[in-house]
């Protein structure tokens, strides 16, 4: 990323922008052709929903007019903040607009969100996030939660990054596993919110801190973690798992705790059959402080895994309500900017050229100009990117100047000098230095597309 | 536009959001064929460089931290706000990223902006915003003054709009013929920023204010009138009107103004080989109150010319300087969401469906989900958009559920009753009835793409 002087807001360069772009497109693409419809939401939403859960408080950027009237800035009913997610604005799009919505209704959403967290690796306070949600009216069927991560794991892999695993469990096996081994129905959240550090802490804090602080056992302590450490790539392999668990502690899964077997084991079928390797079962997932409540998502970039989730989501059983009608939802969101900005600045990922010009047309001087523009616009007419010489400066300079821009083509008009005698146009290759007589109604572009992809390991 | 909670901040429904995104991508799509680079900059700026300018200030949103450190969301130094424009943010970029940019630099930017300004019809508080500049390093070749408008004119031409009339017009040219008819150095910016009301409160009420608020007398504010009243469609024209003037009231053009009828008509020149009837000149264009230095534009929708300009901007000597070095820049703005919001309120464009997908894929049973999961893969594979039904309900419930959705396509995947009895895959046009059969792997979709056009006008 180029270098900032506003710490938490990256800016790309324009060769880096490439790249960006082309990530949105391969995102944009794979959600359209998977039938999710575009919508964007208002970066701003009334402050008493940006605070609703409460938690979120204190990222949220306040908006306020510089030349306001006098008591407006502070009228908490006319409170403004810039959204921090995109599920919030999206509940409330669902709310705001369900009459002209057609249920069970899949949108997409790629937009900025902001947080004014404090700054560092990896954790931005302006970043791009890219959301793909269902949402149901009064009830949505089972199948969307194994759909949702398969759609996100073919977007991932169809972008030039590092091999995407996800992680997926269900606040059900976990509430339900709690309650089984007779956790007290007010400590589940807490229980689940003291598990969801497992990888931050490790497990003997996890242990002590369940003890200690929420007041389970040591044997429940223990249970807790082993379940937790409980991974599956099929129902059946995590239903042997778990039940043995039980076993082991002479206890019997109860109800919820067969529902959550039932829908995880449901999802890692479809996943297994559809994409074979995308998904894992790993019942550490909780993300407790979080309004899921059914399946949910974490993701690992392999041989990134200290970046933590790029790709994260759930099941929610209402994602908005209205007191009359409610809206369940399941969706995943990809963490953009902080993909972006850890292959770009690993250097894991290359563009084929750093603009989007293949073509710069030479001048011969300001009087023939037009004759320049008229090659380009034959160029453009036919998808070729291209540009004329700022000036009729020296061929060498012009040359030069296509050379430091990255443009790899430099096309010279028919009767220019560096044309030859035979009076056609010629194009160079400025960087075999290969030069073809060329007609700029029929000539073919061998890098008319930018390319971006995945630097070469070195050998 | 979808009925909005919140006023100024237009939001689109779905199908709306089609047409926006159409918009987007042909404005990106022409920029990026002249050669401009994508960059986008963060949405927030330090308050000095918004305020900077100093007539924009009523209009800046600040934020602040809702749970700021004490005294920090007060630090004027720490203070930021959301950009109003892009041309700010652009300057500032310029000057940050300069040893890494190659000029002349041409840069597109298409990003939404805030003004916290009363919303009425046609300006809002969030709007989306497609710049093109070009900016060189100590110095800019004149040619991009015609170069441009005129991409910007082919870009907009390329949108299902109404026509779009360029009016350009050159800052030296009324200062020049200003200072000629002799008006005072200090007043100058005075009676440009009169008569760009013009329009707006009607040539009494110019001429009185240029005479008692300013302190022109009788005659020269007639001759100002008479100046702004001139338009022309090259340059011979503008040059004889322009003479006539000043030899009616016995003057010689000054240097200023000379240079202003050479650069104003070179644009014309320009235009009128390349793009015929793109640009006018219209001499009462000023732009006043902006930093520009000598072309200036704006441009009316024909047939919509109370909507105002919907694409502006101009020649500033310096774009931005850091003391050392000084960027020169010509550049135009369009305000995409006003001119969607006119072309979609006004119901002058229409979209051949209202979602991406184009086939709704049926489903017999649960069951046999997966079958119809391989068609749709298979269709996606090709680049059609497909969607499988949400559940396994009655094939007239289907058909239903894609006919809500404005679906065209519904496949009947092998095997099932409607397919008939041989066994083939078919695809029905649900809005013709006509199905035939099949194969997913070759089946050409009649309608792969959306298509985004004018309305036709009832005969």
């Amino acid at each position: 990323m180029a270098k900032t002087s506003l710490s938490g807001f990256p800016e790309w360069l324009p060769s880096q922008r490439l790249i960006e772009q082309h990530f949105l497109n391969v995102l944009q693409n794979t959600f359209e052709l998977h039938g999710f419809s575009s919508i964007e939401t208002r970066a701003v939403e009334p402050l008493s929903e940006l605070t609703r859960k409460g938690e979120t408080s204190k990222e949220v950027y306040l908006l306020s007019r510089l030349q306001a009237a006098p008591g407006e800035n502070e009228d908490p009913r006319k409170q403004l903040g810039l959204h921090f997610d995109l599920t919030v604005p999206f509940a409330r799009y669902v709310l705001e607009y369900a009459g002209q919505l057609t249920f069970p209704f899949k949108r997409y959403q790629i937009q900025k969100v902001w947080r004014g967290e404090r700054p560092q690796e990896g954790r931005f306070r302006e970043f791009i996030q890219a959301d793909i949600d269902v949402v149901g009216d009064g009830k949505l069927p089972l199948h969307y939660d194994a759909e949702l991560p398969l759609i996100m794991h073919e977007a991932l892999s169809a972008l030039p990054i590092p091999q995407v695993l996800l992680h997926v469990s269900n606040r059900k096996v976990a509430q339900g596993f709690y309650t089984t081994i007779g956790v007290a129905e007010e400590s589940l959240i807490e229980v689940l919110r003291v598990v969801d550090k497992l990888d931050k802490i490790g497990p003997e804090a996890v242990a002590q801190e369940l003890e200690e602080n929420v007041g389970l056992s040591a044997t429940q302590a223990q249970l807790a973690l082993q379940m937790a450490g409980i991974t599956a790539s099929n129902g059946e392999e995590l239903e042997e798992k778990l039940r043995a668990l039980l076993e082991q502690a002479g206890l019997e899964a109860n109800e919820l705790l067969e529902q959550g077997i039932g829908e995880l084991a449901g999802v890692l079928e479809v996943a297994a059959r559809r994409r074979p390797g995308a998904l894992i079962a790993d019942l550490k997932i909780a993300r407790g402080l979080d309004y899921y409540t059914g399946t949910v998502y974490e993701s690992e970039l392999i041989g990134h895994e200290d970046l933590g989730s790029i790709c994260s989501g759930g099941r929610y059983d209402s994602l908005a309500s209205n007191g009359k009608r409610s809206f369940p939802g399941v969706g995943l969101s990809i963490g953009v900017s902080r993909l972006l900005a850890r292959v770009i600045g690993a250097g894991l990922v290359q563009v084929s050229r750093p603009v989007p010009t293949a073509v710069l047309v030479a001048v011969t001087d300001e009087a023939s100009r037009p004759v320049s523009e008229a090659v380009a616009d034959k160029l453009r007419a036919r998808g070729i990117c291209a540009d004329v010489a700022p000036t009729a400066a020296k061929f060498g300079k012009q040359i030069k100047f296509a050379d430091k821009r990255g443009i790899p083509f430099v096309w010279f008009p028919a009767g220019v000098d560096e044309a030859g005698a035979n009076g056609a146009d010629s194009v160079k290759d400025i960087r075999s230095g290969e030069q073809v007589e060329a007609d700029a109604a029929t000539w073919q572009c061998p890098e008319q597309d930018l390319r971006v992809q995945v630097v070469p390991t070195q050998a």
